[in-house]
């Protein structure tokens, strides 16, 4: 199913999303304006947002408070990309350049701050203190997410438990911040916040899960960003953890990551956990996320911001980009 | 006048700080805790943190907010610093290897982001949503005067507007925030809390005057961090700006920023800084910014905190380091 299609319950909403990027880049600094208006023209699919007014949806739904807060959800999303893509000195983001291969690393990095503290007024301009804490909460975990990456690098001893710590703070922790932050700015009652919590943690555990594999199986031009990079950069992703819980001591992907192997070693692990059944597991291990996600959120009555959320799980497991 | 006198009236507020410092880096991560304990243990003079526990001292007087404002300052400090020195690739900092310097540069901005957002959280902890609110425009406010700083570098055509502007944002703002933080959180009348505004945005201003002068005409060992290093980072501080107003077209400092110029001639330029009017001239400057922050809380009432700062304004510009 297509993604437009289901998100048509706030098809209005995700324009007004798009103009208000759009107002943001208009700032009294042209080199500045130039630089966020293309970091935030070259939006993305816009699903954390979407998860923020389909979960206001329920409730009391007000545009004045839910738009802000979408749109902080994005920019916190778009801050930590760049600062992700500066980590990784990555060079295609959503296939065109990143904006560390544009303007430098330093820029990039002093605008994605500036991209943070937008998202922080934004977030403060709901008037809602619990959710400002929200969002701070999320940078923390985000950075810690990404700290963990970073440090873990070229660690093969990695088990599950690590893997879904981590990409828990560094990707589901803003997914259940966008859905959880719907529920709450449209004064949902406790329990409805807590399945949103656990619905949007759940689905960005999947969403992440997924990415894992994709980069193992899809291609640059369809995925829009580089492929097979987790793997050369140390990092034991799912597929990766699986593959090496089955596989003997002494095999190429363990003795790649230990040793930071070559390219001829890199090709040999790529293909072997390519061709191997870790990829379909994983996979189906996403599906199970995916499948708790919309559980978490069953007892809601059935009105088209819940299909669309139902819909939403299946299509980040089903996506091939 | 030593610093340590000055401040005597927060004396114990000042120890629960570097407590609360200490507290911050004991995370439940033990990589990122020796980090933070590194960044946060080797704090600096702690001026920002001073002047919120100094604001707060006028009226209603509550240490459960004015403690995690001054901590949350002083960690808004920090991390701009880190990414700072990130960005201009510095070595040293209070006598001591910087983070990216220890770490590398991906570690250093994403530990910065980290304590970005504590910032953050210990701001929201408050309560006051003006206060989460003044954080966020002040990140906003620095990051874009140091994207100036960066996209201004090697443009010897700055005038002292640009200057004053570009300090004002990458400065000023957080002192200015320190000061109004202190008045808001201890419930100050308006009146007082733009005067501590102004206060700190002068200060701040006079500050950063200050440290460009000492860049020219201190020794390394004595300011803990390099000498002579904004006019080969292409940057026209004050100093430089006034030295350009005077100097005939062809001099080589201009040729040395229009042309980056090599090492001979950069050590022909300081040469020629070190021993110009601008230098005293710039310091000045400084000295009337000074006396401009203590005329905005001229009004106030006599008690010790109003002497320490109009001590703290006098010390600003007369420091060596």
């Amino acid at each position: 199913m297509k993604l437009e299609f289901i998100l048509q319950p706030i098809h209005s909403e995700l324009s007004l999303l798009r103009q208000s990027l759009k107002e943001i880049a208009q700032v009294d600094f042209p080199e500045l304006a130039r630089l966020l208006d293309y970091a935030l023209g070259n939006a993305g699919k816009g699903i954390r947002p979407a998860l923020t007014l389909l979960c206001g949806k329920f409730h009391r739904h007000d545009l004045d408070l839910l738009l802000p807060a979408a749109t902080a959800v994005e920019l916190l999303h778009i801050a930590s990309l760049i600062h992700d893509d500066t980590v990784d000195k990555a060079h295609l983001r959503r296939g065109l350049p990143t904006l560390n291969q544009l303007w430098g690393d330093d820029i990039a990095m002093l605008a994605g701050d500036w991209l943070f503290a937008k998202s922080a007024e934004l977030a403060t301009s709901t008037g809602v203190l619990e959710v400002v804490r929200l969002f701070s909460e999320t940078l923390m975990a985000i950075s810690q997410g990404e700290l963990e990456e970073t440090w873990q690098a070229f660690n093969a001893r990695q088990s599950r438990q690590d893997y879904f710590r981590r990409v828990g703070n560094k990707t589901a922790s803003l997914f259940a911040l966008a859905t959880q932050t719907g529920g709450i700015l449209s004064e949902s009652p406790p329990e409805v916040i807590q399945a949103f919590r656990d619905y949007g943690y759940k689905l960005g555990i999947a969403f992440q899960i997924v990415d894992d594999v994709l980069d193992f199986t899809a291609d640059e031009q369809g995925l829009g960003k580089p492929v097979g990079k987790d793997l050369p950069q140390g990092i034991p992703t799912l597929p990766v953890i699986l593959f090496l819980e089955q596989a003997p001591e002494d095999n190429p992907v363990r003795s790649y990551l230990e040793r930071r192997g070559g390219e001829e070693e890199l090709k040999q692990a790529l293909a072997l956990l390519r061709s191997s059944p870790a990829i379909e597991k994983a996979h189906r291990i996403a599906q199970d996320f995916s499948r708790e996600a919309c559980q978490a959120i069953e007892f809601l009555p059935p009105v088209p911001a819940k299909k669309a959320l139902l819909e939403l799980a299946d299509y980040v497991v089903e996506r091939r980009k």
